[in-house]
């Protein structure tokens, strides 16, 4: 019996933790040959760790290094964003949501879709498969694709997240789907209590392009009040982590979840950022007007202007 | 209504271009707001030719770049392999059995499996949306199974191949499933009336590997001596070609479909194959043992040679 460890991406996310224990569950139910182990590689945020009390699940187990393991790769597929050891593990499976970077030497299993929360693939998979969702998996699944898609305000959200969400709601007994949103994302977009270092790597992706190195780091607020007051140490802090990683750029997405925009901190080639959105920085920061998603509305533009 | 390319790989074989009809066709049943056209980058042989006719299908459309276009990638994801202009193009989505070596700077749909036949997937994908798959169109995509497969006798064959031809065979009213494979395959095994390029280029890929540019093709065969008779005709074509394409190393499968064996012709740096395959060549040749999948047994032990 070959163990199989089923893991997210760096720094995981609601989406990333939930999906790693839904698709291990799962496979467990399907092929009784292997063991599929939920797994994380590294520590668990405010928000997810309240959707796993909620839901009654434990924690998957933290792994550090993946070299010479068996793998399924969930929510991401880009290395730079695995756990250690990526490039010695023997991959099986890819189930991801985002842009395709990946070169593997043997035919895997590859399912991507370009909608809003794994969470969605995966629980389409349950349906599909005709396996029964538990009422506390289904909560959690729940919770993942409303924590992704930002209560279905991200440009990422599609009809499929949205009707996969009613029939998960339907089997964990919520009624108000937003109201149940609105809760999951408050878990996670207060900044009291965090450090600068919380706030500015919580969330945060290295992406390594043709001409430079950027780093792109998200946090979800419900007022732009929040990050102003803490502007200052949080740019200081962006200075840091650019200068010590020798980053050509780094930026902070400050997401108003309740507008729908979002404040992008900049430090580094900002001239960058600016030709990338057309738009000039004031003070380190840039204004995006119905941008919420990093995949999406970020991501593609910054890499064009480092190609 | 967009109109979008559903298009297999270069020199294209029978499930690149059964898949590529096979999946306008569904795609057509379920999306009535665009317009699919099953298309196809290069001539058709002689085993697809007795295929379409068999199942009075038309042959999909001729396409010489495909710039500017939408499009679904079939059977292939490598741009090496890909219709000219494929860096230009709009790629929706992938459907495809191979390695995956894939770059794309928004999230798609991509869709592979490590199975014997691209055609299996489709298959499944009909069976899973409960779409009607018509007689003519079974009959195809099981052809196209057995052709991919060389009958189930591939190496990268799975049971799942097994099963849907199974389904397909009853939906066509094949009785005999074997002995249909064996006839779709007669269709292509025979070399004579074949000019020496197209015995070489008639199935052929190239690779760009780390350290090298590789040209690999393949013939399938009943008896060895075709190829004996052919060989130094063959092997002055495979130089030929090395050199005005610049390839490190030019090899050319002849696989022996019915004991399961390939005689491997090679041209260039022979060392690298020798190293690859721990075997010494004789004349040019290599005679591998229970080989028959480019795919499995060929591509990932060159490629380890030339990284």
């Amino acid at each position: 019996m070959a163990e199989i460890i089923v893991i997210g991406h760096r720094n995981p996310d609601t989406d990333s933790i939930i999906t790693a224990i839904a698709y291990a569950f799962l496979k467990n139910k399907i092929d009784n040959k292997n063991n599929y182990i939920a797994a994380r590689c590294g520590e668990i945020n405010n928000e997810t760790k309240a959707v796993l009390k909620k839901a009654s699940l434990n924690e998957p187990m933290l792994i550090e290094n993946i070299s010479g393991k068996k793998v399924i790769l969930i929510d991401h597929n880009e290395f730079t964003q695995a756990c250690d050891g990526i490039e010695k593990a023997e991959i099986l499976e890819v189930i991801d949501h985002h842009k395709i970077n990946f070169s593997y030497p043997l035919p895997i299993y590859y399912h991507a879709e370009p909608i809003g929360a794994t969470s969605t693939i995966i629980a389409k998979i349950f349906f599909e498969k005709n396996i029964k969702i538990e009422k506390n998996i289904a909560l959690a699944l729940l919770a993942a694709i409303l924590s992704d898609t930002v209560v279905f305000k991200s440009s990422t959200t599609t009809n499929e997240d949205r009707e996969i969400a009613k029939k998960l709601a339907e089997i964990a007994e919520v009624k108000d789907i937003e109201a149940f949103g609105i809760e999951i994302k408050r878990e996670k977009t207060s900044l009291l209590g965090k450090s600068i270092e919380e706030i500015i790597l919580g969330d945060f992706k290295e992406y390594k392009f043709a001409k430079g190195k950027v780093g792109i780091g998200q946090i979800e607020i419900v007022d732009f009040k929040e990050v102003e007051e803490l502007k200052k140490e949080i740019i200081n802090g962006m200075e840091k982590i650019k200068n010590s990683e020798n980053f050509d750029l780094v930026l902070l997405m400050a997401t108003n979840i309740l507008l729908g925009d979002t404040q992008l901190l900049c430090v580094g080639k900002i001239e960058k950022a600016e030709e990338a959105f057309n738009l000039k920085a004031k003070e380190n920061c840039i204004y995006l007007k119905n941008v919420m998603s990093r995949k999406k509305d970020i991501v593609p533009k910054i890499e064009k202007v480092f190609s």
